[in-house]
């Protein structure tokens, strides 16, 4: 596909947008281009007029009869029903709790107990820190004595053998934004004899994530980023049906109980997927989460990911054409295809210039050591908006107006 | 003391209440007598209004900024070191995060990585079912290999041995509220070189709790009861400092690293409390927690914990005068200082009596299988509440009202 790239265009793409009425959804401040979705989504009218709800309704005029009288003891299956539809599940595989770090320690170690003839975990060189981190955890803790090992991408698939336990895979990495095949790998695990468990957290909403066609067997996920949740938002687990009868996890609190409230002192776990619960449930922060879901799903599938497509290359062709020679390289897939909803460009200046898009309203992200991030979201932004982000970082970067002193202090950023 | 208990006393009581004005802070429906905030706090005009400005200002216009801007970073050790005045722990002992399940997953196997060379756990026979069942998924998941043992109340102290590794009580029972003699246990547990890990879900704004002065080891305990935090609010743990050091635990997410921000691929652990810390914090629920704690911190303590004295004293003194011989029997303990800021009583029909009391207005909770809790906040309750909640519940004991159908089906409660 050509892409013409005059503003007239781009308005005339913004004109045929099947989902230009979205923005209209989002409350984002005046003056912001916002390019960060894909770190924390933004807040939505329907998200605000549910926390009011959930805040001085429920919870303050129901108050502890919220739990059945408001639906709070069934959101994580409710949420988790709504969310398995944007990652190919099935109703039932899917709950919204914890964080995802809680969440892949629960699933890493569940994928474990199915498994416990073999040991070896397989990770990657460079996957998302708190993944790695927890399976650090395991690996300290579990009487399953589990050996990692953290290859570079492009050896995942030879290292998956006949000793593996379970990979750990991040779908879409968060830094380049490149897609992991988790059809062809999850069949590799499969074929091994190996369990795979993804982190979906720059997928979910993002790129085409079919678990049950793949036959994925665990998944987790984030709430917070391009769902839109809300800042720390509930995250999400998904086990294979197949696999409720048999896997068990560790932290098995009342919440994973089958009559939590009989209040027995012996544990008998539920038996589906909410097996994967520990606590009560953060009804608060599952109520932004909820209504943005709502949101997504209003959305066709094919459109939402046809305009990340649409819109991530024409964003990287509007900086080949307005920014070649001002010392970007691309650090994600040339191909849109194999990429997720964000692209990432190096620059030796790269901190001070997303200080000072972050000033003139651009609002990305900075990744150490080296890496803008700019995220895309087929809901809240324009074609428009692409040209406007361009032409003020091709101004910055001609300009260099990011060697000012006030963009070269390095702040704690997330 | 001596309680007087006519209407007048009791007005009187009220007028010279230190606390009374607390209780216009509080967004309490009209008509409704809430006996339940040991199960789940009411909203706080101060809490609404945090949320709204969460929610619209920080999430809203901050957007990802506000990990910076709008301090969520900080918000576990911020909100942790509010906390700790609550239950006389030091700054930098505290974080709130997670949920209590959660939180005494982290506080137990911390607690088993400082003391490796013995692998028992103790703790008692209907304790909190959460704490139990999170002992047993410890058992199943630890390479610690350890041995659970429950013992019936009275013989704790004696089950206390060379061998154990790790006492793990509730402070405050969650139906009867009797309270465990913190300091004496405790100094019992390290007698014998073992330490203990202190459930205050019960406890935490309702009685005395002195943690570094009774030497106690690990601390967890709830957000949404006496905190008033909200539905599923965030929990807290409570490591003593001089385990910071030593201490590892196996949820070691991302927020637990010492430098989460530089993406590397080795966990290296935090030095002080937030070593503690799993995934990103939810920043929703954690606002209207912070909301409710600042109340909590402008009344005094002396005053708060006279207070719940007073108020249970005279609720049971009300009970004995006006419902003897109705059927009730007290299941707390007689004296009001050996229980925390709930009264429960049995009643061969408690489950349809409370249903009555909810439906005229008087909130409490059944708990299996005979029994009715009533809960005391020193912040929005009045002395003369009390009359008026037991006046209904004689005149429902005396009419048996409560043998009308509705109120017999049986409901999930919480």
């Amino acid at each position: 596909m050509t892409y013409k790239l005059t503003r007239c265009d781009l308005q005339d793409l913004d004109r045929k947008d099947p989902l230009a009425s979205f923005k209209n959804k989002f409350l984002l401040p005046d003056g912001i281009l916002y390019m960060n979705g894909n770190s924390l989504g933004p807040l939505s009218r329907r998200a605000k007029e549910r926390m009011s709800d959930a805040v001085e309704h429920e919870w303050g005029t129901q108050l502890i009869r919220g739990w059945n009288t408001a639906g709070w003891y069934d959101m994580p299956t409710r949420l988790g029903n709504k969310l398995s539809q944007l990652i190919g599940a099935a109703d039932g595989e899917v709950v919204v709790c914890d964080s995802t770090s809680v969440n892949l320690f629960k699933a890493v170690s569940a994928a474990l107990s199915i498994n416990p003839s073999r040991n070896k975990i397989i990770s990657e060189v460079g996957n998302f820190p708190t993944d790695l981190y927890i399976l650090d955890g395991i690996k300290q803790f579990s009487n399953n004595n589990p050996t990692i090992r953290i290859k570079p991408r492009n050896n995942i698939i030879e290292a998956i053998d006949t000793e593996t336990a379970v990979v750990v895979l991040t779908h879409v990495h968060y830094v380049s934004g490149e897609i992991f095949p988790m059809d062809l790998i999850t069949r590799k695990a499969h074929e091994m004899g190996a369990l795979i468990v993804w982190d979906l957290s720059h997928s979910v909403g993002a790129v085409r994530t079919d678990l049950n066609s793949a036959k994925a067997d665990f998944a987790v996920g984030c709430g917070y980023k391009h769902l839109n949740g809300g800042p720390g938002a509930p995250a999400f687990l998904y086990a294979a049906k197949r696999h409720h009868q048999t896997m068990q996890q560790p932290l098995s609190g009342w919440f994973s109980h089958k009559k939590p409230f009989e209040f027995n002192d012996d544990y008998m776990p539920a038996d589906g997927i909410s097996k994967m619960l520990t606590g009560t449930t953060g009804v608060l922060g599952a109520s932004a989460l909820e209504a943005s879901l709502d949101i997504m799903l209003e959305a066709r599938t094919t459109d939402r990911l046809a305009k990340v497509l649409n819109l991530t290359t024409i964003f990287q062709n509007l900086i080949t054409k307005q920014c070649s020679g001002l010392g970007l390289t691309l650090a994600s897939p040339e191909n849109p295809a194999d990429r997720g909803a964000h692209i990432s460009y190096r620059h030796s200046n790269a901190y001070a210039i997303m200080q000072n898009l972050i000033k003139r309203g651009v609002i990305g992200d900075f990744r150490s050591p080296d890496y803008m991030r700019f995220g895309f979201s087929p809901l809240f932004m324009s074609f428009e908006d692409l040209l406007d982000a361009v032409e003020i970082l091709r101004e910055i970067l001609t300009t260099k107006s990011y060697l000012s002193p006030e963009f070269q202090v390095l702040n704690a950023v997330t």
